[in-house]
């Protein structure tokens, strides 16, 4: 059974505010949820599922009975997101993402500057993922923390790490390495000097980055265009631009 | 002024089935309406603009005087999707793509199986544009002239034709050309062989190709993955496929 005060705690967790006020997130559906009951880096705080989720999942719930509320179809929709609610919702504890300071400096890592669309965060958070990239950097984005950011990423939040901070933060802080940018007047990606380790820098969607973020830039690049359009989705470039980073990809 | 008459026909081609009964769709804001009063190719039902925005505009309205209506800021939030409305909107009459067999035959074409979300639509067709990628074909997609896609697009869906139709009618029509199709089991795109001309086939967004579809391939491709994403956003994929196939890419 749902009480009021579980209904009104969940909806809460749709705003940035209560998120960080209580230091809780939602995530749905089986496939999220039964990643996060094998993976053990995330805390969870509650489950909320249908009787025959249960019982499909006893053994690995026995650790967490004391979290778990059985819920009828009609009380998830209630408290769901998504248009075709998916048997389980579950409430975890935001991490505290350590930096592995090592680690950064000897690999890629992305830096989004003001990514607002939350489709958009989370397929980037996605693309990092199948790329290999552990660390992303948010410089006033929208909360990855944010449900349909969550739902977006398909998993990828519980393995790729991502930090709120600001640009001297990172960018003094490992001033010795490379940090690529895309620009409209950039050098064409395939003909730059691509490093294996170092920042790529996704600008916001509309406007992409930011004048201030600029005099970071150490490399200015550009994807080719061959048509008339005038820029592509920022997670599509982002797509394109960790494939050619990765795997070291040059023009035949 | 906006009569009620105009408010329900252009609320009404928010549903398919109405943008196939007046053959119209909706396009929205300043930047892709004046595109459109350059571009000629596409006829123009009518445009709905604040006073200020006629002004501006004037010389580019002379030839479109008699379908203009100006309507207040408070008329246009009442028949504009955006969350913010941006001074105009304009309904077009949808095109008849017709078919360059001839450039079909010499170029790539994109086919979209079953895709399903606005914004991916969007995404892939504005991912098409950037590439030159003259022809999408869509097999049982979201459709086209959905505002949301349209919106998605940036502009794209002026230059890009698309033309829905079934495996078949394609397939067996160009049956010399090769037929790329992205599956987990593929060969790297890397080290397949990639022509200049043929079909790439993006599957649905959540199962991929379907199996009805998987006959026709020629050649199962993969996108090399480096972490442990199960998938890539359907439009992310659809442009390091694009960006490899167009720019001819290897891995050094």
């Amino acid at each position: 059974m749902l009480s009021k005060n579980s209904i009104k705690f969940i909806n809460a967790l749709q705003k940035k505010k209560f998120r960080q006020k209580y230091n809780n997130f939602l995530v749905e559906g089986d496939k999220m949820v039964l990643e996060i009951l094998t993976n053990h880096q995330f805390k969870i705080h509650s489950i909320y599922a249908v009787a025959d989720w249960l019982d499909d999942n006893a053994p690995l719930l026995t650790r967490h009975r004391d979290k778990i509320t059985a819920i009828s179809e009609r009380e998830l929709k209630t408290i769901s997101n998504l248009t075709t609610p998916n048997r389980v919702l579950c409430i975890l504890e935001i991490p505290n993402a350590k930096l592995d300071d090592k680690r950064i400096a000897e690999s890629l890592s992305l830096v989004l500057d003001n990514i607002q669309d939350p489709g958009n965060m989370g397929s980037i958070l996605r693309t990092a993922d199948w790329f290999g990239i552990e660390h992303v950097f948010c410089l006033q984005c929208v909360d990855v923390y944010n449900p349909k950011v969550v739902q977006a990423t398909m998993g990828a939040f519980l393995r790729v790490r991502t930090i709120q901070t600001d640009a001297e933060a990172i960018f003094e802080r490992w001033n010795e390495l490379p940090v690529y940018g895309t620009f409209l007047n950039g050098t064409s990606i395939y003909e730059s000097k691509l490093n294996s380790k170092g920042f790529i820098v996704i600008g916001n969607e509309g406007r992409g980055i930011r004048p201030e973020i600029e005099p970071f830039i150490s490399h200015k690049i550009k994807i080719p265009a061959y048509g008339k359009a005038e820029s592509l989705n920022a997670a599509v470039a982002t797509g394109i631009v960790c494939a050619t980073f990765k795997l070291g990809l040059v023009m035949s």
